[in-house]
């Protein structure tokens, strides 16, 4: 049974939505409980009526939209979030909050009355782009992993704290474990791959088996600033050098271990950064990603081994902290299949995959069953206003999406 | 011949001139043509003037003191800088200053009028702590080395042009030329080591044989910012990875070539400088220094040979501006067998060596005969408050110095 998607429907939605926080010809700028962000909640509530769901907003600022099913029971639900990085694209997130409205409005339109009931969100907050010590604001506020000290004590660059912005949009963050839910089966995140591989592979869809690990390091790495000059090579404990046999051998161990492992060292600081000082300090982040979780957990002990080891035999202190710690998050083999089943009667051309950046499907992946669908990007890209996933693209994810989820539901 | 330095007079010197622009306990900012720059060079022209000098003050600044000698002619003069880092310690510069005061006011006052001219200068600018794309702007002016639109063009942090900054301390930037000397003979500076050499081989004073060759690169390599989860490490263009291993390998051309080769990288600027993003663009700077001018043609050559290599072989786009290219500059053999000679005879722990920092000597050298005398610094720093020399390893030091200025202009 396939389920037929309205192309023109989802380019009029992804450019609509695009506008509430426009950045530039492609961008989008628009970070949780911002007057753009929360135009684009009130835009997606209206299609979600359009829709002839039964809407409402929880205690964080989702939208959410029930197609309530025959049966009652536990919800199939799917959706994405609505807020951006600063900059990025028109797909992130929203392709996902659009494709939860497009499918439930079109099996509605198509089949009618679910057995199960489905639901489409648009959650509040994934990015960390306004409040930069959290993320998953809104799919941990559903799984009840928000802490209480959160609201007031995560800021963003203005000192305002979270809970401040909540109460600035009309939200109480006294309110917050009122957003938990313990009706949810099975979720289902449509996201844009963000990558290359299916890009690379010819394939319009990805079915995603599981969620990479990630973690973050923040490593200092302290020498002794000396003159460029006047020091000799011989006497010096130069950070700079030591960052470089660490950043080689630890992007080293991901290249060794081949695909799927990943490291990223993409922020480096540097005091006091003068042309003629050898530095004090070098301060940067390592990002260590697998999807497999014995596999993390041996490249992280080699990683840190090899840290210790190049900053001991050179006289360096170093030190980390690790303020992003994800564990790998397996999808649920039969919603893979479910997934996998539907692409293929739709003869999409797809594969399955792991994704290697996070999503709010790893935290909802603690009460119901999950697993993710994701769209071809163009060359990789995302977290950027040259994202890009073309309308076709879209439209067969968004196929694959809701014929799994009429399997499911009806 | 001995000449005696008046040990608690240094001592005063070095406390009172640290008082204009003191910062914190033991450092100084003074920058040129700031009112504490002013009032350090209005004390050194009462210095001078007790030391029964003939004082002036030349058309950018520098304050001189001359001891006509009887039979004129060219010039034997000594000196150093009066500008800090921003903040620095009260040695670099200023003890050469000081030195060139109690010399000659020491001199003077043990043997009279000298055969030979004898001036001392406290020089306006060396560090290029305010004016960040010049430095040596005394002594250039000396050797007319400024060029006639530096003034307007050279621009300190709050957009002050230096000729703007000259104009507010009553200097007029349209009589730089008149700064120029063209009869000066004998140039020789005193100055602190800023490195550990003479501390690790127990002695107190360096005679200069050579300025290092000194070349800034400042670098860009410019790769493809990615996802750091969603691009796998096959397709990456990431410049950190090819900084790594060209620090590496730049910095190892230092280490295999062997002292006095020095490569230091000390500043290093990352775009987008996102944890979770392969970078764009890695920026650095490359300080490569070498006292001989064929092996730092050689290991220059070399350096440049595998950044392209490298950026080359990883797809990453290099390019590199040279904004600091000073030659070496050897001194003048008969002036270093004076001041050797004048070490020995005062039966002074002392050797021969290079400075691995640049100096105004480096430009005076163009129309004198030049060397430099070091005094030993504490742990090799400088350019930081911590800096610092004993009263005695400065005595010894002035004393190398005035018995070098006996000779030759007695």
């Amino acid at each position: 049974m396939a389920v037929d998607v309205d192309a023109g429907l989802v380019e009029r939605f992804l450019l609509e939505l695009a506008r509430h926080g426009a950045y530039g010809e492609t961008g989008v700028w628009r970070t949780v409980y911002t007057p753009e962000w929360t135009a684009a909640q009130d835009q997606v509530a209206g299609w979600l009526e359009d829709a002839g769901l039964e809407v409402r907003r929880d205690a964080v600022g989702s939208v959410w939209g029930r197609l309530a099913g025959s049966e009652g029971g536990p919800v199939v639900a799917t959706g994405s979030h609505i807020d951006s990085q600063a900059p990025g694209g028109r797909y992130d997130g929203a392709l996902g909050v659009i494709a939860g409205i497009v499918a439930l409005r079109s099996l509605r339109e198509q089949f009618g009355t679910p057995r199960r009931t489905l639901e489409a969100v648009s959650l509040c907050e994934e990015e960390a782009s306004r409040f930069h010590a959290t993320n998953f604001w809104g799919s941990r506020a559903i799984v009840g992993a928000i802490g209480p000290d959160e609201p007031d004590r995560i800021r963003d660059r203005d000192g305002v704290s979270i809970g401040e912005a909540m109460r600035g949009v009309g939200l109480d963050p006294g309110r917050i474990a009122g957003a938990r839910r313990d009706d949810i089966d099975t979720w289902i995140e449509l996201h844009i791959e963000q990558g290359p591989i299916l890009e690379d592979e010819g394939l319009q869809v990805g079915v995603v088996d599981a969620i990479t690990a990630i973690r973050h390091y923040v490593v200092e790495l302290r020498g002794r600033s000396d003159h460029a000059g006047a020091r000799p090579m011989a006497g010096r404990l130069d950070p700079t050098a030591g960052f470089a046999e660490i950043a080689t051998a630890v992007i080293g161990v991901a290249l060794e271990s081949g695909p799927p492992a990943v490291t990223t060292i993409g922020r480096i600081e540097v005091e006091p950064n003068l042309p003629s000082a050898v530095p004090d300090v070098v301060r940067f982040t390592l990002d260590s990603r697998h999807p497999d979780q014995a596999a993390v957990d041996a490249q992280h002990a080699r990683q840190e081994q090899l840290m210790r080891e190049i900053a001991e035999r050179r006289g360096l202190q170093i030190s980390w902290t690790t303020p992003l710690d994800l564990p790998a998050s397996p999808s649920d083999p039969a919603v893979v299949a479910e997934l996998e089943r539907a692409a293929a009667d739709l003869e999409i051309p797809f594969r399955t995959m792991h994704s290697g950046a996070g999503h709010d499907t790893q935290n909802i992946a603690r009460i119901a069953r999950t697993a993710m669908v994701f769209a071809r990007s163009k060359d990789g890209r995302s977290h950027t206003p040259e994202e890009f996933t073309s309308v076709e693209d879209a439209v067969a994810a968004i196929r694959v999406l809701a014929t799994a989820l009429h399997r499911l539901a009806y």
